[in-house]
């Protein structure tokens, strides 16, 4: 195997990582396979399989580097804009691609830095992002929290994230709105 | 590697998962290490080496066939019974062996058919263990459940396990009782 500054490997990994990327953001998840990735990048699958043997490995990378897109942005009324948000969240928790990515991230992490790096910057920015968001939101009148903001991605992600990863059953409306009832009085 | 039917090494899987599984009974998840489980089995390290290259897998089939103790036998007030079940899930989720072993068993699910039917046994445990629970309640009128009873491990266990594998912080009381507040309207 090519050691890490094998300048020959440097410049495959940079285009595969980039093919992957690429792949990621016209196609979603599902089309960051081996074949298609090696197609893209214009390198021999061999070269891929040998470097990420898993393709969730890969599709983790190439997500480490992609905007997160949830959460951004809110809007009012912010009931409205979350239960949007949670769904897309909850959409992409349904694919097996998506699955494979967060179980990989979270399992990895324990053992790999690199891995836990990018594990601890996507929680932060989740967790931020709706805290600052429903902070927003309260001193608006549009809600009071029944719960400290930082604890809201907990609260209304993990439902969500258990459900897909661990029970492994569709992630329904039901649930969606009962987590976001959880995080406290909405005045509307 | 001898086969699965080799006897030999039939002989010594039944001797290192009996060992591990004590070692997990008696000491807790943090024991189960191949140079202890390989002491305990009367086995080289290398055998348990070659069949468990991660000592969290091992751990994993171990857990696998020890009696699931959470949220088993509920006693009355069920606030109080469900606050130390979820305290002692917390303070397991807080374990580093604990940890590895939930998301490498979420991840491996994935493409393995014998964990995939492990952790649905573990989901189907405590999904039915807390829903039956919370619905005897609510015949006793302890709570209004503002929820489906079988989405309650999800809104009770999700944030837990969002927060500790995810976000890799401890799980707090105020966490709990956020969770535990979301079920429902308690009446006492």
């Amino acid at each position: 195997m090519p050691t890490e500054t094998d300048p020959r490997f440097l410049r495959s990994r940079e285009a595969i990582l980039h093919a992957a990327r690429e792949l990621l953001l016209e196609k979603g998840p599902a089309a960051v396979t081996h074949v298609q990735v090696a197609e893209r990048a214009a390198v021999g699958r061999a070269t891929v399989y040998r470097h990420w043997p898993r393709a969730e490995v890969l599709l983790g990378e190439a997500m480490a580097t992609v905007p997160m897109p949830f959460l951004a942005e809110p809007t009012v009324p912010t009931r409205d804009w979350l239960r949007r948000e949670l769904t897309a969240i909850a959409r992409q928790l349904d694919l097996d691609d998506v699955r494979a990515v967060s179980t990989t991230l979270a399992g990895t992490a324990l053992w790999d830095e690199n891995m836990d790096a990018r594990r601890a910057q996507f929680a932060g920015i989740l967790r931020g992002r709706l805290a600052a968001a429903l902070d927003d939101a309260q001193a608006r009148g549009e809600i009071t929290l029944a719960i400290p903001s930082e604890n809201a991605a907990a609260m209304a992600i993990g439902p969500m994230y258990y459900r897909s990863t661990i029970e492994r059953t569709p992630i329904d409306a039901v649930l969606i709105e009962a987590t976001i009832a959880a995080l406290g009085t909405w005045s509307a």
